[in-house]
């Protein structure tokens, strides 16, 4: 209960929600609007046209539908399965935890296969269950691209080459969450059913909507589906797409500008370009993590997240010490460890509209906050190494006019 | 998709999303935030603690969920009732229909109690419902408090009266989403279970919290009910509370520090005077309408809506035309008639932060656009009848310091 | 010491400061930036080009200097005139009042030519002066065009004309405060020599930035006028003209966003419909003050200010009290009777970004307080008269896509 | 012309402009606003009574015009002295220099001090010069209290005894533009006259606002100063103060705003804490510089900056390469070398709303600029430097609540 203000701004390196850009805060600075104008529904149609893209799908259909990223994983799942239906889905961290835990709640067969915190999904247990399964009683594989808490990215295409090898028509429903928009994700090429994101993540935008991308497979499948939904049901969505109004309840009109703002300036950025500046951000992230000589979560570096990276603390540190110490000295907000490694491991996301400096400033800031609390980091070392290697790779900005 | 932009201000006279006051939409101009670190859960507190006064309770135990006014409805129905029980609920116009659909979708039992649009709720068709339920089997009576689409308010004391009166043990869950805030509401007194709103309705904040607030009948209700509900599930919410952390998944701060900034407004001029106001602007809102020669959608003086009003246009004109000229022409957005009404009425909405000047400036306007689709109204002659009584009614301004 | 707050929006009424258009907030809601960078002088750049559009110039040039309306009076003084000089200024009210008083500090010779407040500019006087003044002693005329305090338009194009006429070389000095951007103005057709205006007033800025342009003669006086000048100097601004970084000390960044936001927005409504639509709410005004039975504080017809409206009172009132009362009852802004017509007449300002719906409300709320204060008017009368000639003559609002 | 957009946050480390603090950018979002109802003048009033408390005066009386700085130095010359006033001014670097220029513009008889760029103000020739002026020909002495250009400090209290020392009468007027706020300074201590500072440094506003305050002495010395003025006469002020409405002409409200707030955070950290702060991030940057192997351009300690930093650079890079590198590659906003240094520093401005891990992320920026201009710095250095003297001296950040 220390509501504090310190001078200076905030340094906001949880992995979500991240930092807003100027020109986004700016273009939701508004009064509401009569969403039933023909104003909203012009915009709407831009928007829903421009979400494809961040998803790199043509063929999807996205809802932004008023809600949080428990409430895109409560559509993906009603939308397309039934209750009693049989899912594969991956526990690798807090975020998989909960998805399953909203799983068997909605009354799904879940099928939870597990790994140490740390690990990435284990697809070959997965093969081999696919292997198995003759009559296709799987009917979804649910899996989550990036696990925020252990920062742990999954390899999807992997997951679609096991599904096409044993030609098993499970859905594969993907957690884009802390991926989508700063890691490299197609929902084409990889096949992915349905995919899904929050506006407070790599967007960069406050939290409030619910970004769900839906294949022809998944809509599909939403026709037979039974399990009971309303706010989350797609097929109201589709009714109003239809006739042009685009919006069965009242959506805010202040996301719907910030939106429309944010896919501006990634647009202009480039897509690929935002993804090559997260890799940068993730890698200069854990050279610095090696310099302090301490470890990350992630046990191999097939699942290094470019989005959030865990660092294990020495068993003689709390780490909960350490997030808190750098928002009470330092106007630094780092990640908590969750559950199993709370007290274990401090996260620093590295996501959203984010350049070097801002990370640099975080790392210094973490090194003496490492001493702060016992840890005989030399300082200055993490930054040096980041630097080396963004010195070396970071582009000049591109000129507007 | 005409979308235009006229020179100075927008009259936002739609019956939500209204007008966000300045020092509102300053209080959400903001970066986003750890909302782990102390401070939102400090603010929190606060704002769980003054919600209830919007309510007027001091047991129920309000919930803040991100979300609409639609997912607000299905929060106070699956956490209190299951599959198959048995709901009476009233049909009186689009936003009651919208809620029933709902119901229905949700497996509920519906006895739906249909009036006539323009006419407020059947309460003799409860009393003989209630009076022949001798097992009850009716689990809950739901009714909105203010039809948007018609402007008609329904009697919840009535109701009340009602239940106590046949001693029925029926939870009583009510729509508040047009009336909490702005019309005489008492969640206590009046033994309501469940009551709700939306943030973009009179607190006039923007789309995306749905406040529920549950009585502890509901409370205890929901231990029970066997709906299925992740998203929404109180259970979720009251976790966290007890944690002290409050949140199960991810707010918007800004909205949170908007909310504290609205109802901050509101204690400031006084929910009673708030209440008082906006009776004036309905009343003054309806003199206009009697002196134009037009006739209320509302069919008696009982359910006259303080914060809509619902016009009805003599049959050679099209109340369409006369929403989509205010917006064209006068940069004025009016309420469409929707659904059974749609053509027929167009709706004032005079609800939220508002004052009498710009309403008048709203009558003035419709005045000529009655003139530009063929109505012989008397120029003035509405804006007269309104300032007659206003004039006699407006308080001075409260000085501040 | 009142300070109050009360709901809804201000009606912002007084001719200046202005209400200021949501996008234009928006685009100066911002932080800092170094105005050393490549982007300021960018954007300075297309400033100054489109400033001249709202001068009607193609040969002027333009200052935007951080000041005020009596730093742009000053900056047009200094800059082309030497202590001693003669020139003819007429007092007509208030605010040329204070220009002559700034004249005379400033120590020209200042050949004041005094009309009745309420009448324009005594042209018949300047006709005899120039006819007499063979050997040119008179260096210039210095002309409010719109007398803000008692709502006259002083006619330029005759001004022009008599100068001409008696081939007279005086500069042509111009205060269009309370015109630019409002009125018909042409700087170069009329051969103004300096033009100024203020942020706040017509193009609905805040206060902060003094615009001035100069001809190609008022230039070539700059260069032997004598007046001691530093932060007025337009040598400074021209040096860095050149230098193509356009500043000499630090402007407001804020400001110059807002510029650029407010300057398209009138480019895209055209600045002709911009006159038209203040033209159009002037006249509204002056039939609501007509139809109350009240006097306009202008005394002919010619003079009438489509900006604002300066309404006498009976004697047995006291517009000081109307003024009072329209803030702490009505949340109205309308502006004091200055120095000689204080307590005879309040001013209704209708210039910026305004629109007709707006100023309905406002003369609905001045009805109401003409009755508070005792005068028999009858309530919407003035409505019902603005409304008849608005409801012909307002045009649809063009879309945007 | 390259007017750039790049991810993140600009970091803005020019010594002015500075970094506005987001509550402060939220209080400036607002309409305009009618500044002769009462609340306006309630409001001056408590920011004209805690203005006094930056300038550390009980006794002196302070003005906030619409200008910069430059107006501010007008306003503090041409009210206390007249044409041909011997004074005193000291010439060590590119602000001293456009002082001196405007001074003898404005034809005072300037007797200029001159130093090398880097050192401070020749004390030692004040003293001789005082020494040997009997009849107190000199009326005031212009003393920048920091020179933002070579990040010199300059010793006010020695100035001050040296007058007493000699007894004599001269005028103190002190440029605290980049000083007030964030260096030690004592208006009454240290019997200043004349004060004055910009809104855009370290109060972190915007642009526009020039804070003059004038000693009793001064107040008496503007009774008889000749020099012509209006818009900067505080005789004007004067007269409004008396009458209670404060403001001669237009004020932006939104600086007044802002201003409030600003001073609000200010008081809140504690001006001493503030001044603290500014001592550590100077000290930090001057450690890492020293790290770095590169000179400061301050020649001597006892002149060193603690709001700006200006860095030599070897003679075979370009300092303005620097500064351009760091806009286009790392969005950040680092000072050029003026005139007499332009190509041979850089400037790190480090006032204003500040905190240590902005700065170190500026520093690491730097050091791969560096890098990238060829100077062979070890990466990490500088930031190690700055890290281990902060990590002992950066305070917890008090609770709020």
């Amino acid at each position: 209960m220390d509501y504090v203000y310190g001078p200076g701004r905030n340094h906001l390196f949880v992995p979500g929600p991240v930092n807003i850009p100027e020109p986004v805060i700016r273009a939701m600075n508004r009064n509401n609007e009569d969403y039933r104008s023909p104003a909203i529904p012009a915009m709407t149609k831009t928007l829903l046209e421009d979400v494809k893209m961040i998803f790199k799908t043509t063929t999807g259909t996205p809802f932004m539908i008023p809600t949080t990223g428990t409430g895109a994983w409560e559509s993906a799942l009603t939308n397309t399965l039934s209750p009693g239906d049989r899912i594969v889905s991956f526990l690798i961290g807090q975020f998989s935890l909960l998805w399953i835990d909203q799983q068997q709640r909605l009354n799904f067969n879940v099928d939870v296969v597990e790994s140490e915190w740390g690990q990435g999904a284990n697809l070959e247990i997965l093969a081999e269950k696919l292997a198995s399964d003759y009559t296709h009683t799987i009917k979804a594989i649910c899996i989550v691209h990036n696990e925020t808490a252990t920062g742990v990215t999954n390899n999807l295409a992997t997951v679609r080459k096991l599904l096409d090898h044993y030609r098993h028509p499970a859905l594969l429903l993907v957690d884009g969450v802390s991926s989508i928009c700063a890691l490299d994700f197609r929902m084409d090429e990889w096949g992915v059913d349905v995919a899904l994101t929050g506006s407070q993540k790599a967007l960069s935008l406050p939290t409030g909507i619910g970004l769900v991308c839906a294949s022809p497979k998944a809509l599909e499948a939403s026709k037979s589906a039974k399990s009971v939904r309303v706010f989350f049901d797609w097929n109201d969505y589709l009714k109003f797409y239809k006739l042009g109004t685009f919006w069965p309840y009242t959506p805010s009109v202040q996301l719907l500008y910030g939106l429309r703002a944010a896919l501006d300036l990634i647009f202009e950025e480039g897509l690929d370009n935002v993804i090559t500046r997260h890799s940068r951000l993730g890698k200069a992230t854990r050279l610095a993590v090696e310099a302090w000589g301490l470890k990350n979560c992630t046990q191999k570096e097939e699942w290094y997240s470019d989005t959030v990276t865990a660092v294990l603390v020495p068993p003689y540190i709390d780490s909960t010490e350490i997030v808190r110490r750098a928002w009470k000295r330092y106007n630094l907000s780092l990640g908590l460890g969750l559950n199993k490694v709370a007290g274990k491991v401090f996260r620093i996301g590295h996501l959203g509209n984010l350049n070097e400096l801002q990370l640099l400033g975080c790392l210094a800031g973490v090194e003496m906050i490492l001493k702060d609390v016992g840890y005989p980091v030399k300082l200055g070392s993490g930054v040096a190494a980041a630097c080396a290697y963004l010195q070396n790779t970071i582009p000049m900005i591109p000129s507007r006019i």
